[in-house]
């Protein structure tokens, strides 16, 4: 995949940084000595980590250096570092390991969190936030216009398995952690059409159906996808477009 | 139905008092004058309102005289009065209008909390939470042994209407205001096996099912419920029981 665009990310910064501070919120921990944002992004949420926890160490992780460097421009009281959220542990000090939209890309994940919630100091929190929207009509509608397009062959790979259910991380996590606590958010954003749809899910989901087409095919694609958003997503009476967007919520306390 | 049971239903207070906290967390107001708390029962969420809005005159509402001792020995800086979350308007100078599992008892709310809304300031935030569990096993069960019972007759007006969906709620109060949040959160409940499924609805949603049931009657039907729920329930693998839980929330400033 082609590195990440901090700007068309940025354009809906407000609704995308909820979901972190509702994580964020439920954190049970006053104080930390070191906090660790794995998968950063452009720092959104490495800056909600500074405010929270004032004194500690605030670190973010990510694999984009364009995203790095974005982060370190937007949150000077950080440090920042490459680092795969595949493969990185928490050494020890670490107290708050805060992972946000990041682990639904890294498949294996359901092995790679009790590793890391294993790895850490007793009393220290794991928080993972995950979008988990594979069942929406925008995601259902990428992998119909995917299979039923010219580009099929070339898109076979595109669509990524829905998370498992909620009990799968229960049991995963339950023998390294004290306590765990598992819940979902359904998001509902008013958007003003089916076109701010297509602009949301860009920036993400989208992104592995349109990075290994060619332009004329991606215009086509668009195309053919904006028509079926529009379809699914009738406008309330103002006219706007209620987006559902459900996101799985993971705290817990080792 | 009868007198509610401030002891049974503060039984689960810990995992109660989350969906308040959440919706309360997501009040867009750092100040108020008078602040009402609609529904208030024993002043779990009462109590969150006079933490938050230091100086604010706090009002809590309920229906049940033995709610309402309670709440006045819990909660001694709030004023608690008889009143009907049905009928009840804001006054002028109330910024704040909280109703935390309430309106699922009142079958039209969709037309009152609309003119709740439009009595209010501008400014003034209406925050409501509704448990949106009809379609869950627990309640699904519930209808099940009622219809298939000898009590089926007794029981027949016992099951609610589920809630609209989120874009009726939108469409109802967005004429009123300026910005409407809407989001569900499915909560996991992590309780010790199916019984304690059981105890957690006995205190609410069980409640208009057991009522019109002599005391036989009432054995047989929660034993039959009972092995239901331990069938639709199965236990993780530290056997415990996830009641998964889901919750509407409303946020609207006038």
């Amino acid at each position: 995949m082609s590195d990440w665009s901090p700007e068309v990310y940025g354009r809906f910064e407000d609704e995308r940084t909820r979901p972190a501070r509702d994580l964020l919120a439920q954190v049970p921990r006053a104080e930390a000595r070191r906090v660790v944002d794995v998968g950063c992004g452009p720092g959104n949420s490495t800056e909600l980590l500074v405010e929270r926890f004032v004194g500690a160490e605030v670190v973010g992780l990510d694999t984009s250096p364009a995203m790095l460097a974005e982060a370190r421009r937007r949150v000077p009281a950080a440090h920042f570092a490459e680092a795969d959220a595949a493969t990185w542990l928490p050494e020890s000090g670490t107290d708050v390991v805060f992972a946000n939209a990041i682990y639904q890309w890294v498949p294996e994940h359901l092995a790679v969190l009790p590793r890391q919630l294993a790895a850490l100091d007793a009393g220290a929190v794991l928080a993972v936030q995950m979008p988990d929207n594979l069942a929406e009509p925008t995601h259902v509608l990428m992998k119909e216009v995917a299979a039923a397009g010219p580009w099929a062959a070339k898109l076979r790979g595109a669509a990524r398995d829905p998370l498992p259910s909620v009990t799968t991380y229960y049991d995963a996590l339950k023998p390294f952690a004290r306590r765990v606590e598992l819940w979902h958010t359904v998001y509902n954003h008013a958007l003003a059409d089916a076109a701010a749809v297509v602009e949301w899910v860009k920036g993400t989901g989208l992104r592995p159906f349109l990075d290994p087409l060619d332009d004329g095919e991606r215009g086509a694609f668009l195309e053919e996808y904006t028509r079926r958003i529009a379809a699914a997503y009738p406008a309330a009476r103002d006219g706007r477009v209620l987006l559902r967007f459900p996101r799985l919520f993971v705290v817990a306390v080792r």
